[in-house]
């Protein structure tokens, strides 16, 4: 009988492999390394084989196994059951991945974007709590973004559903984007944006500040350091910057509960370590900004699945697809 | 054979009914007054007659009706099979919408807000074009909005997605808007918000202008007015309102892209019958607000079904409701 899900997160460094009962607990979890040389031609058949060697050694047959699912970077052609432009996996051409995995595996295969199967990861087994309609935003390097409706991803004409970083959100006075636009919510949400506020922002403001003499003196700074400071150390500067940065995010947050009114909006991504500190902050923000009918019913929560998100998610999109 | 579809678009004045056959075509049309009296008691009663009045006219049975779907203002409880809070129809209590429908006609009854009847009308048989993504915006008095996902309407977790009218979109100098918020979309983008415009910033604007005087003269205007004089008279202020006017919408319509990726992104009532003029030069600034890759597969496009929308949405509920 089929009850075994594979479910893989493949990332610029290593891919995490797990595999999942019935009961969507990871029963057995490993990673490969993404070697990405030869045009990253190497990649899928290292997962092929990572596959195979779990099979063998675990002495299940391939009748067991429900489903294959797969998140990765790139561009993906759902028809053609391809991927373009990963380029931390060096996949400048197009590569057949579901081809590739249904000649070893006669078994079905799915597979979505990275940012995708994490919302997806989140809204089945993290903070989304299995409701019909999440969005998740991810506060990484840049800004991501993934929208559960009804239970499944929406992927929009183009395939660029969720691209919630670029959502222009300061219209008077912008930071350039590396999209080509500006003023998009990741020049100023993403830990990149937040360091780009305390940066652009330092002349605003005339007290003491442990950051603001950090800067001066020519110091990196980060994100966490920001947010840091803040929470620990209550320094002013900080402070104001995480308020830019929180207006900010709840102004997109807003847009979206409007449109969407979804039951949770989750923060992930390296910024939302920084937790209820955070979360508070933005929801003050957001519930200004956001319908009265909205604004009680749409609740933003911090993920609750790490770095496991994607495998979850791998793992969900088979459940869907086999649905569909 | 169940092959026809009684739809109703309820609304204060009047009742368009319509009955649809397999071919999504009307066959029969017609229209009933809203009678508000008696706390709009008479108003289901009234609907449920001239139903049956159809059915005996055209001497069609029951069992040829495969579903009767509503259209109606007001807050809809999809579970209890209920309404409430629909002004305009004086129903400040709870109705039993459903009950009456089902105990007069055993076949199948679905209703939904007539905001989103008629987003889902235009996505089935007008501008839409049957695209599963779908975005409309009516301008009109205020603003509404209609969400079709994949297909079907997006209710949100407290039925209050779409409620787009309500997005805030002027953060620096608001206007403050009915629902009790400032610088909402209503305020600036419903044919209300073109007239708060053209009064707020006639001080910013130097030159002559037939528009600028009927204000100054204290004439009354209207979005009507202000479009029509930018077109057809090029008059330089109302073309200056008609530029904050459009940059606004395109805002607006540049989040729910970035987030959405729908293939169409649909504008309704009043306003829209400015038609191209309006279209372009919204578009002109979606273009600088929205993702490469969005910004050339969501389009905007003009509503075509007018007061017929609400009456198309009204059967695909049915439709949609029957698959499920």
């Amino acid at each position: 009988m089929s009850k075994y899900i594979v479910a893989i997160d493949l990332g610029g460094t290593s891919a995490k492999m797990g595999v999942l009962n019935e009961n969507a607990e990871i029963i057995d979890r490993w990673s490969v390394p993404t070697d990405i040389s030869q045009e990253g031609t190497l990649i899928v058949p290292n997962l092929v084989k990572a596959v195979q060697a779990f099979l063998n050694r675990e002495n299940i047959s391939i009748e067991e196994i429900k489903g294959i699912g797969l998140g990765t970077p790139g561009t993906i052609n759902h028809e053609e059951g391809t991927v373009v432009s990963a380029y931390n996996l060096n996949w400048d051409k197009v590569q057949h991945v579901r081809d590739q995995f249904q000649k070893a595996f006669p078994v079905p295969f799915f597979m979505d974007n990275d940012a995708n199967v994490a919302a997806l990861g989140e809204q089945w087994q993290g903070a989304g709590e299995q409701a019909d309609n999440v969005v998740m935003v991810t506060l990484g390097t840049g800004v991501g973004g993934g929208v559960v409706i009804d239970g499944q991803l929406v992927h929009g004409i183009n395939q660029a559903a969720g691209e919630i970083g670029h959502m222009t959100i300061e219209f008077h006075d912008p930071i350039d984007c590396t999209c080509g636009k500006k003023g998009c919510l990741e020049t100023v949400a993403s830990a990149t944006g937040a360091v780009n506020l305390a940066l652009k922002h330092i002349d605003d403001f005339d007290g003491q500040s442990e950051l603001k003499s950090m800067i001066q003196e020519g110091k990196d700074i980060s994100a966490y350091l920001i947010f840091k400071t803040a929470e620990d150390n209550k320094d002013a500067y900080a402070l104001y910057v995480v308020d830019l940065y929180v207006d900010y995010l709840a102004r997109a947050l807003s847009h979206i509960a409007n449109t969407l009114n979804p039951a949770k909006l989750i923060l992930g991504g390296g910024v939302s370590g920084s937790g209820e500190f955070l979360r508070s902050k933005v929801e003050n923000y957001f519930k200004l900004y956001t319908f009265s009918q909205i604004k009680e019913t749409s609740k933003i929560v911090i993920a609750q699945l790490g770095n496991d998100a994607g495998m979850f998610g791998a793992a969900q999109i088979v459940n869907n697809g086999l649905k569909k």
